[in-house]
């Protein structure tokens, strides 16, 4: 077992980014991480602008190069677990209810005995990770985004007992996670959940030679494609176009079938639509006795 | 109880048009509804565009006046059941997924034992309404749309056991409902579930006085604001500003504090997302013991 400690954290995806540690197919790795602010939101005093300043958001640990890892083949992140900190930070730092005349409304919130107090409402916790992406050859990607390698995909079904399927396109892959969330809801209509230091468990798995065009999300019942896009529209469009083409091929349908059968049986769930450029979505089709698996 | 033939069907919500029965508040009435082809899909040896030509799609049942319903009140519509016919239709009738320069792709799918079975594989039937509406002033709003009255909102989650609030906008409510579908999965990519023949069993009940701007689906476990727009994003911009103001009146909190509760824990999925105009979305929060309801 190896544990990346979060001393090794990025803000751009990249191949360049030299591994923090390395892992074979089956290895399990903890992965340690920082709250989405770098932990510099500590009191409720200061604004969060005078926190933060100028630090980018979503610093995430890694890289971790999975040895064998080849462009054209997968990765599968198995999450064996998530455990958080005591306390997160929740803001409304963008979307349809973010006045940008004003600072940004925020609440440092307590996590105890697994559950989150706001004002007269508790919850229990459901910890998920928001960044879990990799690397693109020739590009420089910014932490803060979703892309068809992954990153900050903000999809709260990335919990314990998931799995992500993430198509390799560098040597190694370089795996990156972070931005865990204690508790977030569909769409993230204000840019945070609550974000929260924790460490990350998890197993990785190598899969040589398949196509996969955007991540994939594997549950108990379901098997969920993660797009991304500008719009809701864009991000949807490309989710559809990758679960027909997988369900095309893994059952040996035409199209047109797929087609069929997803219109007949799919699910469609926001991840993070904050209506601000990189909405992404999750397109899904359930698990079904005796058909293959889409992935793997 | 009270019961209206399918030979009262309208293409066409209206103010104008006439009631085709009257209820009471409490009262139970079931609405027998066509399929979206008006029963003129019988065979797959003729196209699709032979067999219904220029008719209109969503013949729907009604209209139903609710006594007593004025402008400014809520009518609560609860689905006590929904029966289907023995067979439906699947088709490519728009969306990301059909080519304009080929006929319409469709299948007519056997309804047997509660199960439909759709090339090798087979599953549980899940019978919803697609169209529950009321009528606007001064509008006549075709069948096919979804708008804030309601219509042909296509949720799947408008099964037996669920209660749709619906804005009364003229006197009466005049209460639309048809398009049942066997089966659908969300987004409905292809613009159709099986389309089928049904009846509906609902209890129609009065709320005097209560603003209401979107139709609103309850659960066993939730809320959820049913909204609509061109895009994608209008639909789902449209929803989180009524589910903040909902939240916020009914949990007597501001709206910054509705808004932090949704991004720690709202919902967001699709209903139809064909990604043509109107598409619908639903923007959930979850029921907590305690808390006041969000509506009646």
């Amino acid at each position: 077992m190896k544990i990346i400690s979060d001393q090794y954290y990025i803000n751009v995806h990249s191949e360049h980014n030299k591994p923090a540690e390395h892992a074979s197919d089956g290895e399990i790795v903890i992965f340690q991480t920082r709250d989405c602010y770098n932990r510099l939101v500590q009191t409720e005093e200061k604004t969060l602008e005078e926190q933060v300043g100028e630090e980018p958001d979503n610093p995430s640990t890694g890289p971790l190069y999975v040895d064998g890892a080849e462009p054209g083949d997968v990765i599968a992140v198995d999450i064996l677990d998530i455990t958080v900190a005591d306390h997160g930070v929740v803001a409304i730092g963008c979307g349809p209810f973010r006045n940008k005349e004003e600072k940004e409304p925020f609440h440092i919130l307590p996590v105890r005995d697994g559950r989150v107090r706001f004002q007269d409402v508790e919850w229990d916790i459901d910890p998920m990770v928001g960044v879990v992406g990799t690397a693109m050859p020739g590009r420089e990607i910014g932490i803060i985004n979703a892309f068809e390698g992954g990153g900050n995909m903000d999809s709260r079904i990335i919990r314990k007992g998931a799995t992500v399927w993430l198509p390799v396109r560098v040597p190694g892959a370089l795996l990156v996670m972070g931005d865990i969330h204690a508790s977030m809801g569909d769409g993230e209509v204000c840019g945070t959940g609550l974000e929260i230091d924790g460490e990350i468990t998890v197993r990785v798995r190598l899969l040589k030679n398949f196509e996969l065009n955007w991540p994939v999300t594997e549950t108990k019942d379901a098997w969920y494609v993660n797009s991304c896009g500008d719009t809701c529209d864009d991000a949807i469009r490309a989710g559809y176009m990758e679960m027909r083409r997988l369900i095309a091929k893994a059952y040996g349908w035409s199209l047109e079938d797929a087609a069929f059968y997803m219109t007949l049986r799919g699910y469609l769930e926001s991840n993070q639509a904050c209506l601000v450029p990189h909405d992404t979505f999750r397109v899904g089709t359930p698990k079904v006795n005796g058909k293959p698996r889409l992935i793997g």
